[in-house]
């Protein structure tokens, strides 16, 4: 009776931490949501909220921590119970992370609002569209320890990588047409940069939720990075007004 | 006896554990020093190497990940024994994120090599060597488990977060000059901020120390991330030659 009672509560224990990661993930979907709709309403109220909240993720963070230790300490769990405990650490700091970037978005939506609007800013609302959908996978597959799912979240990281790598070369090209465009365009570039971090930090949660359930790493080896860093814009001699048709673009890969 | 060897082996093991990540500093430290070689000397070759031996940090992870779960399944460690395994894990994570982080420089510098040499290249071993300096020092702190030295590193990012800030600006600025050094800018710009990042994950290591010796989060919080995020540089109408004398620059914070 009072073990079955000491095993109830480890399992009410591990529900509680379950609980915190669940929270985490709906704070750091809904600064993503916000950081994303800063850009793409130039508005400066939504990215101050956006870096205001950002303190809620750490302190929850620091939650995660002490229970992981507190919980490990106490009950010397095992097996799938120490992977669930493990797990949350991880998972944690990914979402930690997640809410730092978002933070970097809304800040340099900011300096956007300051400035003429550039034709390049709506690509950061389009990609945010798919991290936002990777990374509910993700959180949903949390939910019910559901590797399926997370695998196919982790598989469409890719497509968020050749986004981020087209969208890279574009910003290029817009920059050459025109100085005044380098200011925005650079940040605009770090943004998107940003985005895919996020979409990284999905992954390494999908890779979690693997080990999670399975016991075991994930191994196929996705390519990991963005392609944008063999981009290469070699800008027009003649300083045509639509530097775009003329821009000539090569990609060393 | 048996008892006094089981102690005894235990303790063997958590050495063992801390070699590991001794050994992934050893290699972080070193692929972060090539990556920087490989933009000093504009050397491929250098380059090439950086993104061959990024494997090592990932499996020298999955070791530490591994072993993790087996002493905390095994050994149901408590206070500081249980603190030297959670830290093992945490550290770990950062420093395969540092390789990372040296292999995209590593890549973006093989576009450098294609290109006519750029001014602002010499600020990445610029701002290379004081990322080396805090990352070494951060990891003599974990050697020694010494909290003061880890503190002093830990503070020392900021000085980190100010080069990149003015770095950021000085780029913005040569880039309005002349399109032709918008690409390789704009590499140089997202080499710094992966140095950047390598300091912030030097940070987490020593606020992971002050954890694992003392047995409490580090509370003050350093000022995060970089300052960049609000830098503006308005070209001149002019076409100057010398864009950076006139390139007005405004910061707005």
């Amino acid at each position: 009776m009072g073990k079955e009672h000491i095993v109830r509560s480890f399992s009410d224990e591990l529900r509680k931490l379950s609980n915190i990661i669940v929270r985490m993930g709906g704070v750091a979907e809904e600064q993503v949501e916000q950081a994303i709709q800063a850009v793409a309403r130039r508005d400066a109220k939504i990215a101050d909220q956006v870096l205001r909240s950002d303190v809620r993720l750490d302190q929850l963070e620091r939650e995660v921590d002490s229970e992981v230790i507190r919980l490990l300490a106490l009950r010397q769990p095992m097996a799938r119970d120490l992977r669930e405990i493990i797990s949350a650490l991880k998972i944690a700091s990914d979402l930690e992370r997640v809410g730092d970037y978002a933070a970097n978005i809304a800040k340099r939506s900011m300096v956007l609002v300051q400035m003429p609007p550039v034709r390049p800013a709506i690509t950061i609302p389009r990609m945010g569209r798919l991290v936002q959908e990777i990374l509910k996978d993700v959180l949903d597959a949390y939910v019910d320890r559901d590797v399926d799912r997370a695998i196919l979240a982790w598989r469409r990281d890719e497509e968020l990588d050749d986004l981020f790598t087209n969208l890279f070369r574009e910003v290029l090209i817009y920059m050459t047409e025109d100085p005044g465009n380098i200011t925005p365009c650079t940040h605009i570039l770090f943004m998107a940069k940003n985005l895919e971090r996020v979409g990284d930090h999905a992954t390494n949660i999908a890779e979690t939720i693997h080990f999670l359930v399975l016991g075991e790493p994930l191994q196929s080896q996705r390519p990991k990075g963005d392609g944008s860093s063999y981009t290469v814009v070699i800008p027009d001699t003649d300083d045509a007004a639509d530097g775009r048709a003329h821009g000539e673009t090569q990609l060393i890969q």
